[in-house]
């Protein structure tokens, strides 16, 4: 087991990362002074292999816990759903002393941490991610949000969780498919920030993809390790954080124009990195040995690199981009690599060229 | 014009009171360096008589407006209608270089204030507040906020404005029942921070409800100055800043068991008020001298000071006061005063207490 401190002045946290530690969860909640009654927000996947897990472990300190299930899948992700789930935490009689696990994965962590983010203007959450992407990306620096039905994420808060637990073990009742999209966001650890992990990437690849569960936590502890510090250095992306959003710019725009679902968040920001990756290449000099070692590495992951894109579908791909909350008054701005482990922010990019960079092979 | 400086470190802002200073509202926007394009939320009631004058003088600096009106009324301050505001602002374009204006009563710069905290995870706003309540209570202190069905504020930020802009002449067109209301929260400021304050609200009440502008002024500057003093030292409601809620206990429940609307804000608050001074009265030592003074005023400025109560009503209200966010695990708990101009908080009260004090006449 290892503890991350994640420093925040009065909103510091631990991420703690360990195998088969669901049942410490009381225990780590009492340590950190969580107390009272607890809401456990999951879902219909998630809630019928670990919800009782975690609320008897909850018990044995003399927690109180209530299990609330939200539908599996990104379309939860509402305002409508995030009102039934205020609606029934007033209703349980969560007060100013209680607190939410968020127990799930992405999708989960981010409506329940914006949950308690608004609930009585803001309750304590724990996030115990379930799935690889939640463990690396989403529940570690605080984003909450919800989507609206112009785009992703376009509604939520800058919230910090009061402690990450991160079990390795759960990841193995995690799909194939959502487990290798978990790995698009561990890559972009090493393309924006660590070269040395990346290549350590390139060597232990069929390990980690073969649940190795030591390589797996190695790999969870760096990418948590390189987001707690960008998001140390800013904490509300005013700068430095823009970096985490390598490949989201065009992946967030492939995720709304196929509906979301249809792509995995990480085939849609596998497909946006090895495209900025291009557009690296051709602004900013990345050289095409670097560019087909990431293409590479995507492939040898399985995952996506490339969407087919008409006309009309790029129209609409670009409308998307455009409305992107990073889009600033008009004008898409993307984060680009200077080389492997070093990334800049807030590049222009002309519309004929993010053509050009999706459709490249 | 005076202009109040409320610290706050990064979050810090000023507080602008004059009278007939719509016009410019552009100029004191761009001042602080508010640009782009501008939501301005309002509501059927404000909009016909006061949004054109705003949006010709955000248009005058430049700034591109866009009036976003919501139903008058409390009923307004849901989800459902967030969620509206919300998809509005998506759909016009707002970015993370956009701004909002609250231009209304309490209702709209909760609900308004609300939206841009967690619109884009948080843009820039400004209060605009057109009623006594709003000017002197909810446009300042950076609590936001809409209505659960339990529960009245159950969700929401705190979320500071940029800026604050009274107008005292837009007084003139408010309903006399709500202009009345906004005096509730003034004579409460006098009660738990400044007993000069309060004789002298004593000695001039009539001028001020005969629409004095320069009496007026006055008292919603010297509001402004308590609650501004209260919440640099308290910005989260950790301590302190619970003394803001004096009347408010019993105020909020009477509000929830009488449906929203029946009473105002101001009336609800004025039988909490006279109510929590009896309960001073038998558990602090609060005079009885100063009781019927306490008592008096509200009686003079026409304000409710005491509801029937048949025993299942009671039951209703007790329920609600205990689904209060002020209570915690259980026990509800009321801001008293020591005498007039000192309040203390976190007084247990016993429900049996609390029947006595709402019928005692």
């Amino acid at each position: 087991m290892q503890r991350l401190h994640v420093e925040l002045g009065e909103r510091s946290y631990e991420i703690i990362i360990g195998i088969d530690i669901l049942d410490e969860i009381g225990v780590f909640c009492k340590e950190i002074g969580l107390k009272g009654q607890c809401a456990i927000i999951t879902d219909t996947n998630v809630a019928p292999l670990y919800a009782q897990k975690v609320l008897t472990s909850l018990n044995k300190t003399n927690i109180k816990g209530r299990i609330l299930s939200i539908k599996a899948g990104e379309k939860s992700k509402n305002l409508t759903q995030l009102g039934h789930l205020l609606e029934q935490m007033a209703n349980i009689g969560l007060d100013r002393g209680s607190f939410v696990i968020a127990l799930g994965g992405g999708v989960v962590g981010d409506i329940a941490g914006f949950a308690a983010a608004i609930y009585m203007r803001g309750i304590p959450y724990v996030q115990v991610p379930t799935s690889l992407l939640a463990q690396v990306d989403s529940s570690v620096g605080g984003k909450t949000a919800i989507n609206l039905k112009t785009a992703k994420n376009l509604v939520g808060s800058f919230y910090q969780p009061r402690l990450v637990v991160c079990d390795i073990k759960v990841l193995q009742t995690l799909p194939v498919r959502e487990f290798k999209s978990g790995i698009a966001e561990i890559i972009k650890y090493g393309l924006i920030a660590d070269a040395e992990f990346f290549s350590s990437l390139e060597r232990e690849l069929e390990e980690g993809l073969n649940y190795n569960l030591y390589i797996l936590q190695k790999w969870i502890l760096r990418s948590c390790q390189i987001k707690a510090s960008v998001v140390q250095t800013d904490e509300t992306e005013s700068g430095l954080r823009a970096i985490l959003n390598f490949g989201h710019t065009i992946g967030h725009a492939i995720e709304n124009v196929s509906g979301y679902g249809h792509y995995l968040h990480g085939e849609a920001i596998a497909i946006g990195q090895v495209a900025a990756a291009w557009l690296s290449h051709r602004l900013l000099g990345l050289t095409t040995e670097a560019v087909n070692r990431i293409n590479t590495i995507f492939k040898r992951a399985s995952l996506p690199t490339t969407i087919s894109c008409s006309e009309k579908k790029f129209e609409k791909l670009l409308m998307a981009i455009q409305k992107d909350k990073k889009t600033r008054e008009g004008s898409p701005r993307f984060v680009l690599l200077e080389k492997i482990g070093k990334a800049v922010w807030g590049i222009e990019v002309a519309p004929a060229l993010i053509k050009w960079a999706i459709s490249k092979r």
